[in-house]
């Protein structure tokens, strides 16, 4: 059983709610239960110096979580003076994940940030993290597209992603933090509407897994991103 | 005219929504128009080193801009590998106002931290924070006394600030960033509930100013500060 | 009665020794009493990034206190390895208060900074850099007005400060620091010659204050400044 | 055709040198084809603060590339300040993959440390540390049982890694920097002796891949790793 | 010909003012020339973590140059966010040069730091802070024996250092600046009252020199140095 | 008698591994017995910004010790955000020695940095890198003009250095680690083939020396360089 009574195929409420703040060219606040991420897409006319003169653009992201979106206060990374470890995985993670779906010749010599900002924590948040961004960064491009910046639309698919785990023998979808942190494997995939895989990390915490609970988790993760698709869909059609 | 065509003496919309994030000890969303912040007060059970031993408490705060709640993206703080100059001069300030309405010893050995991070930004950030936190640390002082730790209340009065500056050569009341950025001069007040100052802050950008300025911009601090006193006091009611 | 037996209104000895350092465009050692602060102004002929191709020029400082300057040892922030929050904000503010009197544009493209090395400290450390500051500027523009880089003085007037409080319940001038950690309230005003306030800084220590309080406070300032601004006359006139 | 000339399922001939230096309690010098990286475990008699008081041990790693251990010069960490993201998801990759094979609770209340330092690149440099890193760590281990600190084993396991990925469309096994930076598809798999998996990270480069596809390159994976285990048993049974 | 008109061995006027600051407990403003340092000793009674128990003191020393010490304005190591690399030669010399003259078993479980801090630059700032700090540690030890902290007097000697050099050909003593900035080759020599050496340091700038140009520096280096000891003699007299 | 029976002016083995890595313009892995570093050359065709447009080239070096090259692991500078004072003042002295014979003018606007990397530490770290990188200097030099890039040879000639130091009142030769950390006085003196001193540092650690102690000194250091001398040139003979 799981502590929040979910089915083990079940996910929490997927809410995603766009212009959540106004400065930026795509936003959104997107929850996956009690995970709260702020999804925040600035574009810039210029691009990172090692990028200049191939007539790409470049997409990337950074992640943070608030002081207090956790159960008890961690320390501002500002105030550590870097960006920890844990921090610079996941937000590569996620601008690795949005580049797999935009065509950089066709973005043009323009930079894409994806600010994912944690305000509250209950697991998972680099995957909404990445499922939040998509709609951002959707957002900022029909803008582009619309002033007639562009031409071309350079994203071309959906992407999103879920994580997945292994807790009390049994595999679970959209694992939440009580679960997270109990879990015997935790996986994210991230998934590219239409069924191909961009990422899989797959990791035992307690005890390891084979090639069948690999695929048992995928075939999870398959059905949690085909609701993650059609959240996507209805959040960006309004 | 101001550029909203709002009155000189007329603040933008306030509202304050309690219990925006669920960890936090005392949480609320503070608007002063479109400046939007995120005020969480965190309670932990230690105080800094210089303050052990005297059987008092400490109440401090953290402030950060989230990188895109400013009109072109801002380099993130942890990036940098330090707070800046203005961050660490706000954050000073709303700590020390807080403590201007905490009597520490009544308080306990405990420290309270005010974590006011800036969804979105259009001026008046510091003062929004100064009296959002307000409202959190209410709350997470209530919460003490809820539970018992306390059996006085340590808070001894509202606090609220405000801004107001001399904007096309007529003083006026809450500025917002068309008008902080052309202001002739820009000032911040701390006032106590009842008619105290704890904090006046008045700085000449274009313009020196006099004695009589000075005296127009606080009484307009004045009205500022009981519109937001009795915002905070519907707000801690619910 | 203040602990150094000076009457409420009375400011302690001030001495400006100008060229106390040999490479500096401008130098001087500034004494307010025991404290004392040694003021550089160094022109560059170039701006900062953000301020290039406007045709105007640029007047910063940084702020620093000798380790030993104080009571006792306070670690070098060279060796933090950043400068803290306080620093910062006094240079901000030393930077704001010349930049009032100085029209950037007559500057033309260069920089003056002004480097102030608190040598020993007694209270009112920021005041006295300012008002040394100002007189390190005037030596630093007069050299280039007399090489004839400059024609028209860029510097519109003098400019002063001082520290004020409430001691005792008593409104006095010029704070040392037996009367600066036991001040009820602490003021710092910068102020124009001819009677324009530049910025007014008043925090509540232990108790808030009142308007008239914060009249009085500013009445002992310009009678302090005024002292300030002869001082300054005699020294540059050397 | 591999630019190697190698089988899809051939390995880079598989090297690990022990007692390469003679300070650490465990040290190898692991070669995979042209990569070699120097691995070296440090026991301490001390654990993290956040471990005390458990009753358990510690295992952890830092990885580190010489500056010229790649084709051009890189900026030595030391110099930039700070640890890059790349090396800190590898070490945080290193210590988990490692901890997966360690009862902590049989190792007792001291720390392992492995640093893994690369000091010639050629692709696979994380799994090549992986599998070093317990060669080291087995012979620190049997330091330990041998001087009767510890009466039982506590690793659990062999464990290695292996890099495969998708290059031309082929999956193949163990690539090489040419193969590595030209992939379709990058994968890491961490396996445990006897086929559970430990760790599977999986990431398109170019094109997304499928779940035939991610069992193709874990079939492969499966193959290096059985002559990595044949390769660690002979080293320590020196 | 030298630059100055001196001759070859001819010191630049050496002036010691003891108690240029009065927190310090030993204090004073060493010239040579137009080199002038301050130098502050402060007694802490703490040692450092790693001399704990061993019922031993310890003497270390910091230094740094004021931007506008030299020519040419130099960046704060402060905004830099750490000392440089010539900044740690120099105090590590000064710290183990005094500690040369220091008895630590004497000085008991107390730290005693010099701060040397040059406020104006013309060449042999490392040698005029040596001869300085002894000068400020003697003062500060001399307070603890009046005070009866001491009973024994920890310094064993006093401690001189001086730069010479090869210029134009001939070995100089005491650079200047002109002079250091074109020497062939650049020397240190910090040497003990009586004669012994404690520290020798000469390196070729521009061409290598041989053992007798290396013995005609030393020669030089003990004149210079009996000048030095009179005028520490002298200034500690006071 | 010296801990490991050595003579007085008996060196230990000295080898030169050339080629030891693959990537670098020139590479060696140097022994002084136990003491190992690696030393690579990198060739890069830009120069310092404080150094364009002068035509001349640049030789600079950086040093580090693999955190278990010693008998208790040290903390990773890249991990403590800072190199340490031992480590620039170590890095500035190779860079130095080396420019003392390299005609920068001959070698062209490009510079050639030296990495020394400590594998393995038994005293003598700096002189066998120094010894060391001129090795891999003259094996990167050799390869720019073999590609003719250069038409004259930009070295001067060999350069090596040897510590010594006074050991139970016993002037030896080429301290290891037991002697290294008893010594009286502890000297490094960098030579140049023909006899001239490039560089002599002599520091007294329990008793200070005097002038025949230097001489005696330098005399080892001659016989120990002329045995690196032969090392070297038999080394890129190969």
């Amino acid at each position: 059983m799981r502590p929040s009574g979910r089915a083990p195929d079940e996910m929490r409420a997927i809410t995603i709610e766009t212009g959540f703040t106004s400065h930026a060219e795509g936003s959104c606040l997107v929850s996956f239960g009690e995970t709260r991420v702020l999804c925040n897409a600035s574009i810039e006319e210029r691009i990172p110096p090692w990028m200049r003169g191939k007539g790409e653009g470049w997409v990337t992201a950074e992640y943070s979580m608030l002081p207090r979106s956790t159960h008890t206060r961690g320390m501002r990374e500002a105030v550590k003076g870097k960006q920890g470890g844990r921090t610079q995985e996941i937000q590569r993670l996620i601008g690795r994940s949005l580049r797999a779906v935009v065509d950089l010749k066709k973005l043009g010599e323009r930079q894409i940030t994806l600010d994912c900002d944690v305000l509250q924590a209950d697991g998972g948040t680099r995957t909404a993290s990445i499922s939040g961004a998509w709609v951002a960064l959707r957002l900022a491009v029909d803008g582009l597209m619309k002033q007639g910046v562009l031409k071309e639309d350079p994203i071309t698919a959906r992407i999103a992603a879920v994580s997945c785990g292994i807790y009390n023998g049994t595999p679970v979808l959209d694992l939440d933090y009580p679960e997270d942190s109990n879990a015997e494997a935790d996986a994210n995939f991230v998934l590219i509407e239409g069924g191909k895989i961009a990422e899989s990390q797959v990791t035992a915490e307690g005890a390891p897994f084979d090639e069948e609970g690999l695929l048992r988790l995928l075939r999870l993760a398959r059905m949690g991103c085909d609701r993650i698709f059609a959240a996507q869909e209805e959040a960006v059609r309004k």
